[in-house]
């Protein structure tokens, strides 16, 4: 019970967010330029740290941008373009980046991502893409868990310590208003953690039915910390959730998601 | 852009359970009872604290305890029990808590809770109930956002202080696996940060359609600090995210629900 519990098991989490990282251009490595501006704050990353990182900057440095006026809309994305009254082009790389799209009107367009990832306009996204213009849009790494286990391994050669990677990007949710971070591609990092059938609760009962997304709890707390627009910074490292590390990559952002068949929204 | 940040704007954000709070029972305080275990910790609540409360302290302290034993299924509860392999006894409280049902299936009960927000079997839990068995089940509060602002009005009685209050509980998602803390209840913080058309991006452009959900992500950081089961504490503050505290107590967690009409899945 709450009163037996020792000091250090009810620690606290911390997130922080890192300051002073560089507008990312395609070819650059994250991992590199994360270790740079922690060093420059006087920081050094440690073992059971947790760097989330924004999905714009992964994208942008795997070089994910796209011009609209490069796309050839197909007559299903001008005949979609033209019922949700939005650019064909748009419409056309949505259908390029999704399986399927459940919803298609003027107020959202909710896609399947190719990942599986449920979300609005296949995470496509025009706002802080490119100084160049307008016209420049941002597409998802094309498999943030691979992006995940990549920018893992290459802060361990860096460092020589083992922090787990989680990338985030802010999504929005069927019955509540407004968006929150989530984790789409992760490395090092229990996603799910499934208490049922072993945790007790209080009374030494079994506990129902818990399974806690973990992942997705980090990247809301550190998507908040991080901020959006010229106020925000892309990355945070959140300590004193080290108990949810793994050494090994582990399955990735994208075994939190329901399989189609079990959606409850078919 | 990120380098011309001030480093107090970059502050981070941090989540410390409370230790040692007692198991409540009908008629006890939880703002005293929050007050006096900071206390012993050696601690304080500061301005600018959030102080969120786990939905299951709140209904206990309410009284919100129901004997099974003691409900008479109506002809509907006993129908859907059937369908969905329930406790008759158990819907019958499910109906009454919900003003609507949207699915009904022996994996899953979705309902709509009378205060709109949408969770499995209304928000009723089974588990670290009572030590008198399993008979006894636990309702939400009434209104969690009311309870709220009693925890808050109470606290500021007791300290001097006026933190904001947040109840959370574990809800699931429409597409994903795995729950995440939800606010249930708030006072004295901004539930919703609408950035739309305010919020500039790095580039100095209108941000498209950015609404934080603010008071979500809170909770889920806090949820995972707090923990499940014998392991877990059932509160805990959360420091550096002042900027969305307000002195007064505002519109509540139920401001973050989509109406009806506008619910995607119907």
């Amino acid at each position: 019970m709450a009163g037996s519990k020792e000091v250090e098991e009810l620690a606290g989490i911390t997130v922080n967010p890192v300051a002073d990282l560089p507008h990312f251009q395609p070819g650059m490595s994250v991992a590199k330029e994360l270790v740079a501006a922690i060093d420059r704050a006087g920081g050094s990353l440690c073992d059971g740290d947790i760097c989330v990182v924004a999905q714009k900057i992964v994208s942008k440095a795997e070089g994910r941008l796209v011009r609209l006026g490069d796309v050839s809309p197909s007559d299903e994305a001008r005949r979609i373009g033209e019922e949700t009254e939005r650019d064909p082009a748009m419409l056309q790389l949505i259908l390029d980046e999704s399986s399927d799209l459940p919803r298609t009107t003027p107020q959202a367009i909710i896609a399947r991502h190719k990942t599986g990832h449920v979300l609005a306009n296949a995470g496509i996204d025009a706002s802080n893409v490119s100084a160049e213009g307008d016209d420049i849009v941002l597409l998802w790494p094309k498999d943030p868990d691979a992006s995940a286990r990549t920018i893992r391994a290459e802060l361990r050669k860096l460092t020589g310590v083992n922090p787990a990677v989680l990338i985030a990007d802010s999504m929005g949710r069927a019955w509540r208003i407004g968006t929150v971070g989530t984790a789409i591609g992760c490395a090092g990092l229990t996603v799910l953690d499934d208490q049922r059938g072993t945790g007790k609760d209080l009374f030494g009962r079994t506990l129902q039915a818990t399974v806690i997304a973990v992942a997705d709890a980090i990247a809301a707390m550190a998507a908040l910390a991080m901020g959006e627009g010229d106020e925000g910074t892309p990355a945070a490292i959140v300590r004193g959730a080290d108990q949810w590390i793994t050494p090994e990559d582990g399955p990735g952002a994208a075994s939190a998601l329901r399989p189609v068949d079990e959606d409850m929204f078919r």
